[in-house]
């Protein structure tokens, strides 16, 4: 998974960097809404007051305010910390990876944006999500934070509640309307009158892609509700609303000659809860898997003006790689390399082992060197091999006994699946020879090689060519 | 050299291991000696008491001890955190990589070690460090923690003590004897008449691998040492001593075998300040280089059945990356691929642009997709191209502006040293054609290939062939 994200990342240009995993606290400060709380901060030890990083956006837009850079391309994969309940079976976890894309710079309109989305796209579409029927397996919602706020000015929601509001709506995924509207309502003090305008908008089978045949459909659609499209009588609405629905238009277009658009579902009750983006926000779900998103981003044309005397305008995706494994795993039903051994993260919680590792090896050694016989010289030149096969790039182990019968040293080489014995005892000493025997692990192995058990013995300076 | 150090271990049979960034505080207390205080602690923002790791190797016995692991031979490439004076000329950082490889597992005496301390010089030995004359660039230097523990005992050392004079003893390879003495009596509170005993066997000219021949010969000569011999005239002592002669000499005799020998040097002035060592330590440092050692490690047999009912026999090495780094690129002049972009890391320290980022790029873009002119089909077609080139998994990127010109393409393309154009204009998309053009970056490119700059114009459906 991570090779194909890495793939991916590179073939579109982008180089690698890598920020520290600690920030100023004051640095992620204001920049996660309602998460904030999130953050891990570490105890006062004297010196600088410093927090582990929460995502790689903000870190980025860090690095390139206080590095005064001004156009970048780059990806960077790395594990951001969450005080948060970890839910194996959800793949939620305190520490966890995330993979990201960013492109900073001022450049042409939605041009970057579409290059992040078809990135996004070829990466789920490479990986096994499963579902090939509806969907593909995963979509993409879009929506736009201007049209977000255009729409909730409209319905009279004033500015300073913008963000709270927000917040609200961005758990319709989980909440039906009537929780989300008691939030809003009764936690963050709006008008029911105006929450109820919203809902009409958010909540409203009328007005989504499906209804309308595609983003093109719904902005057009939109364009006809006379509260959107008058900006609910404030003209800066107004005019806020048509350039965010030029925005999802040319992104829309770039989408379809980038062969990516099928995949991207415009959905007005897409929210995001992070205080950093200015333009489209984006959120990536497996169709049927119940993780919640597995990858999410938008454009944050401010952030890194946050940290620097100039803005540099970005867009950027995170892909979620604990939950993608978890889609993976359910659907194979199997174990995928897990990212970490400690599956539960943060060492903390009561260690599970997950499947006892005292008997799973994943190794990949070619080569078990055998030594038959306890004589010194034997042992010697069963390690003085082995130097050899490393020399020569070849993976290879002994056992750590100094005289083991060589029915122990089968086994140990039939219970990790090595597939060749080098072999020497005093009489091949003698000679300078080592016998070389190719295992045959299963049936299937053994019938590809015509049946038998192949051994042979050959000089000890041909041994590297007989392996 | 990551891909150097991964490879070896990889080569040694080892699988890759990844445990959580965190552990619980206790997990960690009472583990480092004096360098406990260097722990970077989570703030308590309720649940566990939680610490950044300071090394991988508490992580992984405690991973042992949790999982009731009893045989397992992994590697690790991990960020390990200290809070330290970040000294980046000397590699010194607050959050820096180490590479682990550990064997854990009751078997015959010294044959993991050897094989540790061969995978340690098989690595170092594939470096670039330098120094091909004496001692070709490095050496490890080589003590047991018994060996020390006897002769600290025959000196008068108190049991209590051992770990303190151990550490006082540590830093001779930074500090005079005289020091080193001042800081046993008078901060360690040491009899006087003790120190000079130790002084006798640790700075003794005699009593060196070099004066003697070699470990073997620092061994007989130290058996000649009636103190050591007779364990200060302790019987305990005396045996530990010798157990730990046997163990030295079987690790050279297999360090022999194994083609390592001549780059381990017993050295009885290194101590290793951690706690948890019980047998053979070790440390590697580059000749001449300033930077402190690069490597070091040890067998710690007792460090698993702290976390469990059980011990785990285990030996294993730490790879300082960042201070290969400082070796290397000191050596060669050059900046070697920093592991972090803020070579400071820790984000706190006062941020230095080492080299504006702005202009360097490091892709490995093979292809850009140029548009002339500035029509809708032309700019289509340039997105559709591209997407064209990506599914066929070649590297390739667009400029982000509507209708670029094609001078402007054509420097970008050059400014990053892409090496192919693919052009297409309204007339191509017409003819369904593209432009290719090979771009030379320098007179050597173009002499290579024959003088000139290759155009050639083919069908849409060959590009992919054609590139």
């Amino acid at each position: 998974v991570f090779r194909t994200i890495t793939s991916v990342f590179k073939r579109h240009g982008a180089v690698q960097i890598d920020t520290p995993v600690f920030e100023l606290r004051e640095t992620l400060l204001g920049k996660y809404g309602e998460d904030q709380k999130l953050i891990y901060d570490l105890k006062d030890q004297g010196g600088e007051l410093l927090s582990l990083r929460y995502d790689l956006t903000v870190p980025l837009a860090r690095y390139c305010g206080s590095n005064a850079v001004e156009k970048l391309k780059r990806f960077h994969i790395g594990k951001v910390y969450r005080r948060d309940e970890p839910q194996m079976n959800r793949g939620r976890f305190r520490e966890f990876y995330q993979c990201d894309i960013d492109i900073c710079g001022s450049y042409d309109p939605m041009l970057p944006d579409a290059e992040i989305l078809a990135v996004l796209v070829e990466i789920l579409g490479s990986l096994p999500l499963g579902g090939e029927g509806e969907g593909g397996g995963f979509m993409v919602k879009l929506n736009h934070r201007k049209l977000l706020d255009a729409l909730m000015g409209s319905c009279g929601v004033p500015p300073e509640k913008f963000r709270a509001i927000c917040s609200a709506i961005d758990k319709l995924d989980k909440e039906p309307w009537e929780a989300v509207r008691k939030e809003m309502v009764e936690v963050k003090g709006l008008d029911g009158g105006a929450a109820d305008l919203i809902g009409g908008f958010v909540v409203n089978e009328a007005l989504t892609s499906k209804a309308c045949g595609g983003t093109a459909g719904l902005v057009a659609k939109m364009k006809t509700e006379q509260r959107l499209a008058t900006g609910g009588g404030k003209p800066e609405l107004a005019k806020m609303f048509e350039d965010a629905c030029e925005d999802l238009l040319t992104l829309d277009m770039y989408l379809r000659n980038l062969g990516a658009a099928d995949k991207i579902v415009l959905d007005l009750s897409l929210a995001r809860g992070l205080d950093y983006y200015t333009g489209v926000i984006y959120e990536a779900v497996v169709l049927g898997a119940g993780v919640g998103s597995v990858a999410a981003g938008g454009r944050y044309d401010r952030l890194v003006g946050s940290f620097s005397s100039r803005d540099v305008p970005a867009v950027g995706v995170s892909i979620g790689v604990e939950r993608v494994f978890a889609v993976i795993e359910r659907r194979l039903g199997i174990a995928v390399a897990p990212p970490s051994a400690d599956g539960e993260t943060g060492a903390a919680a009561s260690a599970p082992a997950s499947g006892t590792m005292s008997t799973v090896r994943q190794n990949t050694t070619d080569v078990l060197v055998c030594g038959i016989g306890g004589e010194e010289v034997v042992q010697a030149k069963r390690l003085a091999l082995t130097r050899m096969l490393w020399d020569a790039g070849i993976a290879c182990e002994f056992v750590y006994k100094k005289n083991a019968n060589l029915k122990r040293q089968m086994d140990l080489a039939s219970e990790q699946k090595i597939p060749i014995l080098a072999m020497v005892g005093g009489e091949e000493v003698q000679k300078g020879t080592v016998k070389v025997r190719r295992l045959f692990h299963s049936d299937a192995e053994r019938e590809a090689a015509g049946g038998e058990d192949a051994e042979k013995e050959v000089k000890e300076s041909e041994l590297v060519a007989a392996i």
